[in-house]
């Protein structure tokens, strides 16, 4: 018998899809390996995404308010359309409940979740509600599209190319241990109120409530921008650009300078002892896009705010490192399976 | 705080149905409220269908082997696509695993779901694999189509439509009675050895493997039949009959003594005590096919040794009820929340 750790989750996801046949339909462009699933529907691309949230797993209900739950699990699946440049159009959703949850709390997650279809612009159109002897389960497929001369998949990138990044990172992670620091604190002693500060409160909504970046969809296609290769942070930068470097067959350096930290996230990671690049590089789910450009393009973002260059791929695979100003190079690794950010 | 208990699960995916928003995008045709989503997708139909299933309430791991529970897995969700007439294309799987799951029952799970994915001709295009504190947990998602002219909903039965079903039913119930047992007399003592006969290999069978009938899609389509209302039996006979009648605002009439029932559910009712018509109504896993025809169009159908007339429904929408061959009438009622069969 052979132990999941010794694949991991990547290794895992391999040894599937090694497995897998080829697809018999014509319509199916694209398999197991990219953020979606790719289907030829004549004029577009379809696309289909599905995530599925696990509660002690991927959310912890004692800090986590059921509404911004059902948002975040919105956000999850539709961060992976925007990730192959696409927009979503349809959602499913599947919920497993425990019979400790009344009708309210079923009506909390939903307004999460319609919240966010509205705000996507995605229409909720069903799904399966079931009784679970093991706490909350979510589980979320979105359908979208994308034009043909559009869509970005992860293996199509090219050394030389400028790796970008929308956002801050590693925010999430911070929030992460201001609520898990608080749950002690609550634990410990059920009196005592929470102290979250106002200046926490970013820290606290990108991981309560992280956006997914379908501004950013529209944003490079009004720039006529078609990235060579995208992906969106959900497990941490240093394992998104792994993804792309081993697909794509290149290397990549990141500049440490370069990599977009809020002033918050500084400050709390100053408090928690936590190096701010890590939590960075490691941190997950910030939902963010990871995406490489031609050197070329890169002047019609010099100057966005809302995107920033953290470095550019080589022709090397096998260097794949985070560059500081001093000038030392540390190769960039992932996280293992079983490692919840 | 109101019990989930109070509601039912029909009358909380009602609950959730009429808060839900009409769809934005014009490709929705429709969402909630039937076997799977409806999409305009030009030329024909698309279809998204969503299951989730979780350790403890769907399945036992202590007797259904994983192979067979990948191919169930996959078969649950390509019978929503054969409920609305259609056929599948792609399908995503979700995984939550626990760490107990060494790579080799992961393999035979998979090995399950591709040889399912192979029997119903879809392409099995991508997932999500992620770890889980509290046992297994499936979601499939199916993409599938059906031409315009030969979709089939819930709604739109008439009165005086013959209410058809195919195969026969009651028969997974009565297996899950049998490997139940078989349970408890391994659990009193793990020497003896199960008592699960050759003449029980059917009912066995139905419960750890059924069958999705895409076979009849296709075959009602030859035959240049289009049901006017159709819908799998997953619940049970009983509860998929009243979301036709409920949703097409019609009554039925069912007659007991046509309810298609195998010998060997007979031979096992009789010995576990069971009703062997309850066990058909409300048993429940069957995965066959319930639909209706216009009476003119039943001819086509008189033969076919797939497919038994049971019935016929009413203008009465407060009158569905079972007859006896002495003339008696029992109205006809669902099971509640979370009673899985």
């Amino acid at each position: 018998m052979t132990d999941l750790n010794t694949l991991g989750q990547v290794g895992l996801i391999d040894h599937i899809r090694q497995a897998t046949p080829a697809p018999a339909h014509p319509e199916t462009v694209r398999g197991i390996g990219d953020d979606a699933a790719v289907f030829d529907w004549g004029d577009s691309y379809g696309l289909l995404a599905t995530e599925l949230l696990v509660e002690g797993i991927h959310f912890d209900l004692t800090y986590v308010p059921l509404k911004h739950l059902g948002y975040k699990a919105v956000t999850f699946a539709v961060s992976d359309i925007a990730a192959m440049n696409g927009l979503p159009l349809q959602l499913t959703i599947g919920v497993g409940l425990s019979s400790r949850f009344p009708v309210e709390a079923v009506d909390e997650l939903y307004e999460g979740i319609r919240a966010a279809c509205t705000a996507y612009n995605v229409d909720l159109v069903g799904g399966d509600t079931t009784a679970s002897r093991s706490g909350l389960i979510l589980s979320v497929s979105v359908l979208g599209k994308v034009a043909k001369d559009k869509i970005t998949y992860r293996h199509t990138a090219q050394p030389n190319d400028v790796v970008c990044v929308t956002g801050d990172l590693g925010a999430a992670y911070l929030g992460l241990q201001l609520l898990e620091r608080e749950k002690q604190v609550f634990l410990a002693d059920p009196n005592m109120q929470p102290n979250l500060s106002e200046e926490r409160a970013y820290l606290v909504q990108r991981q309560l409530r992280p956006d997914a970046r379908t501004d950013v969809v529209h944003e490079l296609n009004d720039l006529g921008i078609r990235p060579t290769a995208m992906i969106d942070i959900s497990t941490g930068l240093a394992s998104e650009l792994l993804h792309i470097c081993r697909q794509s067959g290149t290397g990549a350096v990141l500049f440490d300078e370069n990599l977009p930290i809020d002033d918050q996230t500084h400050l709390a990671a100053d408090e928690f002892k936590i190096s701010p690049v890590t939590a960075a590089l490691n941190g997950g789910e910030d939902y963010e896009l990871l995406f490489t450009v031609r050197p070329q393009e890169f002047d019609k973002l010099a100057n966005n705010a809302r995107i920033t260059a953290i470095g550019y791929l080589t022709a090397d695979p096998n260097q794949v490192v985070l560059a500081t100003k001093a000038g030392q190079q540390t190769p960039i690794r992932a996280q293992g399976w079983g490692q919840s950010a």
